[in-house]
């Protein structure tokens, strides 16, 4: 195989086999395909598009790139679910440990926030002690202990992800759904999952702004998942708005704290959160033959939650990771209310700039490798909807100096559009279920 | 600048301003734009293609990447042509002796052939002592002496085309009109000209397969030579056959030495190297000011190959590049006839199949820096529409080793078409003249 025919054939429109692809990533990852051919070659990817065969492909030669996590000497099914990332979204923090607390075993590796998304690695570490950067063999025995684990991938998994990535990022290749796709299924099939439930956004803030192309990659991904022998299902879900009410590493995990608490919200519009780590556990529940329906599945997640056992797993998991004491959860000097600048309706808000006014708060990171600050972020009282007066309360703003506070007020003024009458459309949080593709 | 955010410029279908491109040329030639960027947002340009502003764009930048030869101490007028390249194409021979005699000065850079195309540079080394790697100085005294020139590219000029062509091989990003003309028409334009005729080959031994592709690529170069402030007409003409009656290095310099000496051939159809010849040469006479019309250039060119002049100043040129015995043009030490397998008409000749069976005799080069025998090549006796009688002889390959023979006379084999009937359509060697973009 010559690189340079299989970017004419994929330019020119045509199909490749499976073993072009698996051996155009086997000789990319040893480095004899150089960078500008793989470039061009994803560029002509975003042009012509992959299959779902191809797609397939991509994503199993991704995935034996590197090493591939062997559960089966742990007993029972297991399951994980991803997330294609949004502002405010803190689920797997709720869904893991119900899951695991109803005896599925879920090996779950995250990754961490850049530019206006947080990361779940970065959440966990808000909790004083918990180490995330874990050796395999650390991995297997938080998982064995526990029957979960919530780390960051390691060097020996899907090493083609990793150089593939940091390439698409500066050569305007990441907006392609097949390489997306490969992207996140290689790394989550690299964990041995035996099930996963993938909770694909779309609106505003979200990758997807646009349900038709969260619903193309929701269903690309779950067909790659099914050619794979997992079983694999796909919720499409809301982000025009922050997901829950805080924004923020430690507030976020205290959002998460009172869910797992048993604590339910007053106001339908504010349980968003609660609703949706319900539901994509019930979906793990039901892909990962533990009920035999999705709605068997919901029943089992709020009894979890109700008898504390969702909680108490909560705290073995941090435990078995190195945080013992969650009521150590840093918290930011300040606090400063984000007031309305009129009376009416909130009829839309931009979750980029709430994520981004936490970045100029210091709680973001403009590129890898850059500290960020665990306690700054919002409290977010008004959801889509809800009615605000003039002069009341919005957000409140934690923070730590004074100096990015101007900056991250004039981006949640931006956020939140308030206007005389209410937004015709009613939310739906749950836009579309994709069991097959 | 950010060159990521051009890629996704132009991926998007987004126009780039001329200051965006020369930015863009700018930091690849020094580096700071690293190859699997200029690849990726080359890829992009196949895609989205580039308008004729940035067109013009690019070929200035490109041009401006290096030196441009200052030629404002010669009086007269600069012009030269440049042809997209085809088997047997060796106009330039005749064409620069000509338009020298008449008065103008022609400053004229080629390249070496790769594959299976022939490279001016390597029939012109054919001629024992002629040297093409002149230095500046040298190509300016030269040019000063005898009023044309011909020579290979300095490492001053247009290092942009030589990093991006370089690229482009490798990445399948070669086919795009706008990086093929900025490519030739930057190089041309360094030059220092006044005037360019441009001669775009079409049909199966050309890059353009077809005539609208060719016909866009010719108004392309055009509008991009007015643009920037130059004489220029593109000819789009007739590469489905080679041109004239010989094919390899000195068997075509001898071809040319026949036509500039005046002599004719009584069949028209094997004029057409002469024919095309005389008609640059009178393009270049019109758009150089040297006389009012075309016609009027046609008879001059005429003139000057009859009276000797043309002939002379050939010899004066080669003389002044190193060359003062062309009566030693190496000889292939065998002569094998190729004979026709049927009798008939010769409908068809696949010109790359002949290149590639110059190739095999040793008369190519597979990839850059091999070393090519000057003395093998085909005499081509017959031409399309000819008659031909099973076991008549079609060409005489000349060779210096019998290894390569069985290949090369499988291979003219495979380009001579035989059919009983004459092919219907008549050929015109000049298709079209495109004067106004």
């Amino acid at each position: 195989m010559r690189p340079v025919d299989l970017i004419r054939q994929k330019r020119d429109g045509g199909e490749h086999s499976p073993e072009e692809i698996s051996s155009l990533i086997e000789y990319f990852v040893r480095g004899d395909v150089p960078d500008y051919q793989m470039s061009a070659w994803m560029m002509a990817v975003l042009w012509r598009r992959l299959s779902n065969v191809e797609t397939s492909a991509l994503t199993e030669a991704m995935m034996r790139s590197g090493s591939v996590l062997d559960l089966s000497e742990l007993p029972g099914v297991k399951v994980d679910k991803h997330s294609t990332g949004g502002v405010g979204d803190k689920t797997s923090l709720i869904v893991v440990p119900i899951v695991a607390a109803g005896g599925l075993i879920v090996p779950m590796i995250s990754g961490r926030g850049l530019g206006h998304t947080g990361g779940t690695l970065d959440k966990l570490e808000s909790m004083k002690g918990f180490n995330v950067n874990l050796s395999t063999a650390e991995f297997m025995r938080v998982l064995k202990q526990t029957g979960a684990v919530m780390a960051g991938q390691t060097a020996e998994l899907v090493p083609a992800d990793k150089k593939m990535y940091a390439l698409r990022d500066v050569t305007g290749t990441v907006e392609n759904a097949s390489l997306i796709c490969a992207s996140i299924m290689s790394k989550k099939l690299a964990e041995g999952v035996d099930a996963l439930v993938l909770d694909v956004k779309t609106g505003s803030g979200a990758f997807m702004k646009n349900q038709e192309d969260a619903e193309y990659l929701a269903k690309m991904m779950v067909a790659t998942g099914r050619t794979m022998g997992k079983n694999v299902a796909a919720l499409v879900t809301d982000m025009n708005q922050p997901l829950g009410c805080t924004v923020g590493h430690s507030l976020e995990v205290r959002e998460c704290l009172h869910v797992l608490g048993g604590h339910r919200h007053p106001q339908p519009q504010r349980e968003d959160l609660r609703l949706l780590s319900v539901e994509l556990a019930a979906w793990m529940f039901f892909l990962g033959g533990r009920v035999p329906s999705v709605e068997e599945g919901r029943k089992l997640a709020e009894e979890l939650i109700t008898n504390g056992k969702a909680l108490a797993k909560f705290r073995e998991i941090c435990q078995a990771q190195g945080a013992s004491d969650l009521s150590s959860l840093p918290s930011a000097k300040f606090m400063t209310k984000f007031l309305a600048a009129d009376s009416g309706f909130i009829t839309s808000i931009q979750c980029e700039k709430i994520g981004l006014a936490n970045l100029a708060l210091g709680g973001g990171r403009s590129k890898q490798g850059d500290i960020i600050d665990h306690a700054v972020g919002f409290g977010l009282h008004k959801k889509l909807g809800h009615a605000v007066k003039r002069g009341e309360k919005i957000a409140t703003v934690h923070h730590n100096t004074r100096g990015g506070l101007p900056e991250a007020m004039i981006l949640l003024g931006e956020a939140y559009t308030i206007e005389p009458e209410p937004p015709g459309e009613t939310r739906v949080l749950i836009k579309k279920i994709i069991e097959d593709p």
